[in-house]
């Protein structure tokens, strides 16, 4: 049994992530923090433990953590990590990080989007970026994981394979993207109030949301070359789920059902992602609560465009889940332990 | 014309408020204020009225408000109204009055439920409470109006006909309602933030919401004698409504009919409050952006309890529509002029 | 490994069912059969189920359902399922019927209440009420169990200890529950479509819904002495939950703590029930996707009244989950299995 | 005042014809019909109505409807309205029809895309596409209006000034829409339940909805040469509003804020188009319940693609709304009479 920190248990992941590991058949959780002046436990904060999870939630003290724990989640905000990412690596833990903090080898990109210098620049070489249907072999090495974000795991694995065999232009590709509130945090906040979310649909950041470079970092990698993307991600009234609707130009044609085939054999491995049928299109409510993303693909014959639709809940394959899967793969344990 | 200011205009009520007085007949709008460091386009706020209004929205300036408006609608948290509304009453202005600080005769009631000093004792006396159902007369010739809470406005229309008559136990009265999540305000706060009430439902303030010793003040004079209620409110995954379902005693036997007969005899002036058919049940959708109070009256045989259920909009017969028909009475409008 | 059927496994009941038991360590899923015309695989019909489950859901072939099970579960609506629990009773299935057709032992009741004659009377004997915290004994010897409704699982549970201990006055108990619109089943339906339900809040059936008869039955029980209760539902536009807020009359002054504590003692065996410590207040929420039940206790001192309020997932305690904890206790499995 | 006759009054649409008409200063509604076995009152069918209109809702009789109105609208499904479009027509009716069937000149693109044949061909060189901020001069002589769908009103005034500018590549239009469930109509649908559209996301009918061809038909005369699209709808779990995000390729670079001039010089007579300042984006709570379209404008520096984003109410400017604006050019009235 490895024991298993969380870092930041009072937000929306931090909580999943405690959901999905109390049910997790080879790590016990030893240890819960959060930004708090004293201990709590953690069913006052979520009363969903009460009788599950009998643990105090704690300020962070880094030293006792390092006692409780073999495998540290970090569920923190960017700019906050990498403050103490470092001490839980150099401890020898295993450490998966859901911040953007470690996702990109280039820190000038980070620092350009994130508006912020990056304070732990020496861990960066150790980064893996933990998308495990791309990286599982460097995953089940690494010992810190940079968790992705939610919008680039639906984007990423979207356009993967049609980018990676070259069937498109790599300088034609629009992702519009379209997530539950939960993708946001939680926290006291005007605009996520139910009075201004509830009833509206809205788009936010285009072209300037800080997960472009992000998906753009990883598809360049898959492609061969870089590339840039339009990037448009809107907030959608429901909890969870981010639906990607991507939209490509092929560089010849192609068939719907050749493009499926292709997905399929790209993804043949990979445990929690799932190509639909031809005609069938992919819901958020299909996977909230799972693991899964699933993938849609349609071809319009009259304006030649691909259309791939991916539909992730972005509190499991976009956080919560995605760490675990990594977790698993760090550790040794079967890909699928605890995700059913 | 009337001119008329809106002091706090970027809140719920504040921005219903500004929907209907554009359309009122007999008034403009001619001063909006609110909590700013600077003044803003209202637009700027609330983009809905791009177009419609061209108002700026100043830091309030009592003297600048007072030359430019006759009435005052003083939409503000609770403790802050009582500030305002002695400069504007004492300049001579109309003052409607959306906060609880002039709605009890009994100072103390009022501090010992609100948990604060009254700092405007002298000016109760001036001050009505706002229901026009039941004190048309004195509204008419007001020039304070304590508009009603939303929650008490359901609850004693639902109640007020079978209390003034006799009809019920006046200490077996049981009122649960159940309110949109506007009806608590537009800020920044984790309990009304979209990821916490989505797919929620909860009570709050079991016996203890403020809003209790309001529906009793009112409801005892109906009676004639002081009664006691149990008020339990929920919070409801919707922008606007409250449902009350109200549970009552009957003193004797009294069948549905008999008492939807009553409730159209008591009503039969009140434009804005309609007596469903028997077998009907209000619904908060048939109210939603209209300034009716629904009533439905089911009679239970087999316990002999009387249940009425009472539907109204939160932000309209509950604050700004009931604010805008205290106005035409105030003023000798039209009870119903840009009400539809 | 049990073998387990699912009898009308495209129902919201049917898919939480089977979400359940493909987790569950102790059985395996091996039929499942709808009103179909012909054999699909459930991930047409679901497909969150893609990839987790590959069976196919045949129309109902009663000699082969139990040919490949030895448990049976009948999601189906009520009039259907007395005409299918026989057969499989008589071949020696462990049935478990999550209609209200084997809930009454007295007949007449269903029959006014449901408006239909009974067709399986001679296995009403048989039949045990599946509500764990009140019958475990019975239903560990049972072979047909009567799974409860989702309103009476939610009422009975918050109003069982007050009345077995006669601390409450069993004529004046009034039970106003609100529940998620998946508890209406799934179907096409004008009421139930999203447009008439979102942003709507409403009371239906008033005095008249069919679990009134069900509720009364269980309290009676509980009691020692026939009681009639007043029961009042609504709909909530959310998916999943019901909040019950229950009123009683005590019969001598009692305080909330000592309330608690009786309630913890009478739940002392229930590893579903969940007491709140006082001041909490159970909301839907901190149940969705759990089979427990969260009882908050409120002493009104103004009033002298007790306020129960109780928080079900429909879907779970009020149904599939409670149908597996009576699946556990009939086979000898831990009550908890599948269930986490 | 002009005697108005709603044709079709138990639909989203019709519900929403009959809300603002009974607001409008120089009409007055003088029927109303359904599918309906006999005479209703239209308070029975939308309680909101009680005590504002005392119409009955009768089954259709066309020479009755003839007598008692001077316009008709016909808010029918495709298919039907083409059946009674003539009678009124001939009898010398205005007639405003809020379905497909008159939208296309080309009968033969109807035929395709909505799979069923034109019974009324005879009359399409009579009607006159009622979209105003481009016909208006037609509208104003017409008398027979084929109202806009509601994706084709947010895409085509999102589209118009840029591609009748010549400033996109006219085959690289991507047009992505977000449409609350009330756009799918008032009926019984297992797809369109509170149960499946809540908590979910998801596209439909990508490339083949039938509003892909109206799109086209009118951008191709507004560009001066054939242009094909491709148009993604998806649903939004709310009830009203339309959000369309258009991505275009700019045939040279152009800056957002000469986007903006140009827009707003193209639509300086189009009292419903507002086109936001930089930087804000459209939301569909800002036209909710109004007859606004709202457009944003946005480039993209790095991918050089050009963003378009406008936001209607469906049953606003996207059905009721615009046909009450086209009432109004056809009679004389003024453009935003009724309409606020």
């Amino acid at each position: 049994m490895m024991r298993v920190a969380i870092v930041g248990a009072t937000g929306y992941t931090g909580c999943e992530l405690l959901d999905i590991l109390i049910g997790h058949p080879d790590v016990r959780v030893t240890s819960l923090t959060a930004k708090l002046d004293s201990a709590i436990k953690i069913h006052d904060e979520f009363p969903r433990f009460r009788g599950r999870v009998d643990l105090p939630c704690t300020p962070l003290d880094v030293e006792e953590v390092c006692k409780e724990s073999d495998i540290v989640f970090l569920s923190l905000p960017h700019g906050v990590s990498m403050k103490f990412a470092a001490p839980f690596f150099k401890a020898g833990k295993r450490v998966i990080d859901l911040s953007a903090d470690f996702r990109f080898s280039d820190v000038s990109v980070f620092e350009k989007w994130y508006g912020l210098p990056h304070g732990a620049q020496d861990l960066l070489a150790q980064a893996v970026y933990g998308l495990p249907e791309l990286h599982a072999a460097e995953i089940r090495k690494a010992r810190l994981i940079a968790n992705p974000g939610c919008y680039p795991t639906g984007a990423i694995l979207a356009l993967a394979p049609l980018l990676h065999g070259h069937h498109v232009a790599p300088d034609q590709v629009i992702v519009d993207s379209k997530s539950g509130v939960t993708g946001a945090g939680r926290k006291a906040s005007l605009p996520l109030s139910f009075g201004e979310c509830n009833e509206s649909f809205r788009a936010y950041k285009v072209g300037k949301h800080q997960h472009t470079p992000e998906i753009e970092a990883e598809l360049s990698r898959v492609a061969g070359s870089p590339l840039i993307i339009l990037f448009t991600p809107h907030l959608v009234p429901m909890n969870r789920g981010i639906l990607t609707t991507a939209y490509l130009t092929p560089l010849k044609k192609i068939a719907a059902g050749e493009i499926i085939a292709l997905y399929r054999e790209f993804y043949a491995n990979a445990p929690f992602v799932r190509i639909a049928d031809q005609g069938k299109l992919a819901d958020t409510k299909d996977v909230c609560g799972l693991n899964y993303c699933d993938i849609s693909i349609v071809v319009d014959d009259r304006t030649g465009k691909i259309v791939v639709i991916s539909a992730i809940d972005n509190l499991m394959k976009g956080a919560a889940g995605q760490a675990v899967q990594n977790m698993n793969l760090m550790c040794g344990f079967p890909e699928t332990a605890g995700l059913k």
